[in-house]
């Protein structure tokens, strides 16, 4: 099942077009992997802690459908679309609370670093977990 | 030839990687769109005034390559990939200037609306005129 | 009894110094205080549309006591300071909840303006709603 | 002689009051703080090379005097308020190019800490150049 949480438009996250500026979605998609994360009992700085990798971005993509607005509840969705020997993609969807209409959609795709910020390989143990509690 | 701009990477714009944050790249490449207008006489603030119109965004997609940090200057080129019936999508490129290595690229496409935020076909008089100016 | 809400820092909130952004402070206590007028069914577009009123802020302040971090939770407590004849002004406190220290403290002042944002006099009745729900 | 920097407010400063966000006066004050240490060519990077100190703020404080919109230029002044032994303060104002009204006004004051987050005493050597290049 995908993960879900909700979170609220702030004023901060509206522009002069009365709507969430579309950069925000990104950020409260980010906001979402960071919860999940913490649902699994494996918030990042664990992650780094225990296996010494983080997880730079690598691509960012977001399609947007209808607008929220200031005060807006939305859902975020996300779910494992691919985990790759080095990478870690997720499609998210938001969706408005007040009439369940998707607001947008898109994806993150993230790379395991060391701590020089070389690319390695997922710990299959952490990849393991990481697919089934994604799924 | 593409439209240039520069900018620099402040305190705020960086995360506790120490890294610019991923969705500033496009703040940057939005904020770089928003000189291009100037540049070409058509601020946003006239485009709505002389033609009803503004642009929201409908897609935005960012690769990243290589990290800016604070203090860094980079240097952003747009340039139009097209210009269909309501939509304009512009291409960017994030380069760092201290060694001219390629830090970001990605896209956003924009769809004209009217007041009531409907899709309008672009007045191809504006059409015409982005067109030439962002090759 | 000050209201209270709980926040989380976010990767985007922090900066290379490792810590949550001086300002991201003060964009949390004014989340708090949209959260406040929510809870007294009172959010800013009922104000507006049944006062014709927002609420600008005409000062700002905060003190920086211990820095919170990402993934911190923190807790905002706000209470009202004053309530002038056109304007609002509220106390905030961020507290750490891993060890109850205070990470910053600070005020808000909000004027009252009509729809051309000149400064108008607080309705009695909303003057009051306020008064006594946020002490 | 005030150090000056001219800012643009950019779309996403702005929120749905068609105004810029208030914190982001404060983030403006901050950026042109970096570009006063760039034009004496004392990045912050090397000051804390050179010296092995940073400068977290421990007091922000804005009042807002006039709104600025998307596309304004402002002019941001900075002045030295004060260097103690162990911190810095700063005088900020915020003129708006178009009409030359004062859009803001407030101080920031940073602490100087070695990399355990101490609060040290500012080197006299780098306290004199900012007590001298900042009046």
């Amino acid at each position: 099942m995908p993960y879900k949480h909700t979170f609220r438009v702030h004023w901060v996250d509206t522009d002069v077009a009365g709507v969430m500026h579309f950069t925000n979605y990104l950020r409260y998609f980010e906001a979402c992997e960071e919860e999940f994360y913490r649902s699994i009992s494996l918030p990042f700085h664990d992650i780094q802690r225990s296996y010494g990798i983080t997880f730079p971005r690598v691509e960012a993509h977001c399609t947007y459908k209808a607008a929220c607005r200031f005060d807006d509840f939305f859902e975020v969705t996300m779910q494992i679309h691919e985990v790759a020997e080095k990478t870690i993609t997720w499609e998210f969807r938001a969706t408005r609370q007040k009439d369940g209409k998707l607001a947008a959609e898109g994806f993150i795709k993230c790379i395991a670093v060391n701590s020089e910020w070389k690319a390695v390989s997922l710990p299959p143990k952490l990849a393991k977990t990481i697919q089934e509690k994604g799924q």
